[in-house]
């Protein structure tokens, strides 16, 4: 046995006390450590997500998966931020139409490119899938990624929704920002897998979401390796390489990532094969479907809509043990406070 | 000012001391702080890496890059491991052609299939470019991902290099994984960019290399979603997605990873355009050229060879400012001891 004398035993206490301190500090506050997920109201939803994360991060559970295994995939439109009246991305291709028919008005030959930049949607929509291919074709090509990236940047600065007035990247939904980083604070990689443009969504995906340019799996288009003036540039082709809709996100999932995540988040049956994948992978596993309900606050569709169509999904969610979140019942607010 | 007592000096002393040792351990040990790279004899290309990896860390210094930009990519066949007599997947495509034929001894009706059952690798060769691409379809497509997987590791496991007698996952090169560690431990992400399969490199990456799957960007082919009996697969179609060569490596970093990385390792002219991406992105950025010279220790070959030529990249790395590694001067040793 050590002999203590009494002014060692003190210091050490209180240098414990300080050690405590600053671990508590690091952790973070008492009530974030009681709730994690503070945007959320308290119900079967966020229940079945806490419990999750227990299960697949306790050491000695039946259920432990290893932090290497820890993935989340998440999709982007309607699920991450809205997709109503259109896609953003739409409404970013709408947009570029219009300076680019402005500065080139041969380019109004096509049809699809003289209803966007008329701002004529109903036009576009009659142009139908080969008019929106043609217009996503011609607006997001012909450049080089990084004058791409360029662009997608100066229109998420200056555009606006055309409802609430605000910066699309202020159309997050708040809960699900905060259940990325719950997911992250328990050892989770998150993944967004979109049939958006990958090299649209990385340029805003680590700003609004945390999730790093190499963790974003998206639909791409074809493009080429050239070198003008000594300097290599990559080329954007008007040729769609692979769309990461539907079947397609299990196939991005095993293309770009090579594993089976655990967690998948969606919110329409073009969701409903990457829930499916990632749900038989492991018993464990979460799905989960984000319902829009909320005409209030958001807005409200579901198995008639034409953008983000939900119907499969919710006949099957029960039996799949898939988890569909309430909008206007689980979610204390959408949107984070305007700044 | 604080009054300290005596007692409570000390104390504080010896916990200081305590905690001194467990950094120390968790650093490691005094000489491998000295030489990250043991595997390396001193000379020009040690020292280029080293000042490389202190210039990018140094957060003060005109070279910093952020721990989240700090992206290396490293070609595979003839930089991490042997690539002779023939690229090591190509091995395992002509065991599986043997297996396969002895099964069905209809596939025999393949040209390029017979030789590579028949073991006869000038036949096989003969056959030319479309041979070899059948043989890979045949070989590497119309099973699950989950089959293929299973199907590498085992021929991972039973497998020995014809000259060697070793097994393949023993002719790594000692002082690249060395260098792969030495990059991690300064808080780079390490990624395979190499023309081989995704599919095939990604049983095997971690343990060969420490690097997981989705750090893993090659060569594809395309594949379905399907539902067999309630439970979905991804069923690998005979059909080439995308080539991961030459100019396939800067748009497979640019498709996988969505940043250009800031150091690039390679051995043959397949990767002299990844090289070029990554050097002309960064003033700071590393290229390193692995140049068999080795005949005695491994091979050596670089502007006539069949596999793994060398020409360009020899011609061109002095003004383009790129390390050519001699792995007859430079390394120590070539391959880790026998196990």
């Amino acid at each position: 046995m050590f002999m203590k004398k009494k002014g060692q035993g003190r210091t050490a206490a209180r240098l414990i006390a300080a050690l405590v301190a600053l671990v508590a500090a690091l952790v973070g506050t008492d009530a974030r450590a009681q709730d994690p997920l503070p945007s959320w109201n308290d119900g079967a939803s966020k229940a079945r997500i806490v419990a999750f994360v227990r299960g697949v991060t306790d050491a000695g559970g039946k259920d432990f998966v290893p932090a290497e295994d820890r993935i989340a995939v998440f999709d982007n439109d309607g699920t991450l931020w809205s997709e109503q009246p259109m896609y953003f991305q739409l409404a970013f291709a709408i947009d570029r139409a219009k300076g680019m028919v402005a500065r080139r008005p041969e380019l109004a030959q096509s049809p699809a490119m003289r209803a966007a930049a008329a701002g004529d949607v109903k036009a576009l929509a009659a142009t139908g899938e080969r008019g929106v291919v043609e217009l996503v074709a011609i607006t997001h090509a012909n450049t080089t990624a990084d004058e791409f990236a360029g662009i997608v940047r100066d229109w998420v600065r200056t555009a606006r929704h055309p409802v609430t007035g605000r910066p699309y990247t202020e159309m997050t939904f708040a809960p699900m920002r905060e259940l990325l980083d719950y997911l992250r604070a328990n050892g989770f990689r998150t993944y967004i897998v979109s049939g958006g443009g990958v090299e649209f969504l990385r340029v805003i995906s680590r700003e609004l979401y945390g999730v790093p340019p190499e963790q974003v799996v998206g639909s791409t288009i074809k493009s080429r390796y050239e070198v003008r003036d000594g300097r290599p540039v990559i080329v954007r082709l008007p040729e769609v390489d692979f769309v990461n809709d539907k079947a397609g996100k299990p196939i991005g999932i095993q293309k770009f990532i090579g594993k089976r995540p655990i967690a998948a988040f969606g919110n329409s049956d073009g969701d409903f094969e990457m829930l499916e994948w990632v749900t038989t992978g492991n018993a464990a596993a979460l799905g989960l479907i984000v319902r829009h309900d909320d005409a209030e606050r958001e807005y409200a569709y579901d198995r008639q809509s034409r953008v983000g169509r939900l119907s499969r999904g919710l006949d099957e969610a029960p039996q799949r043990g898939w988890t569909v979140v309430s909008m206007k019942r689980d979610w204390k607010l959408v949107y984070p406070p305007a700044r």
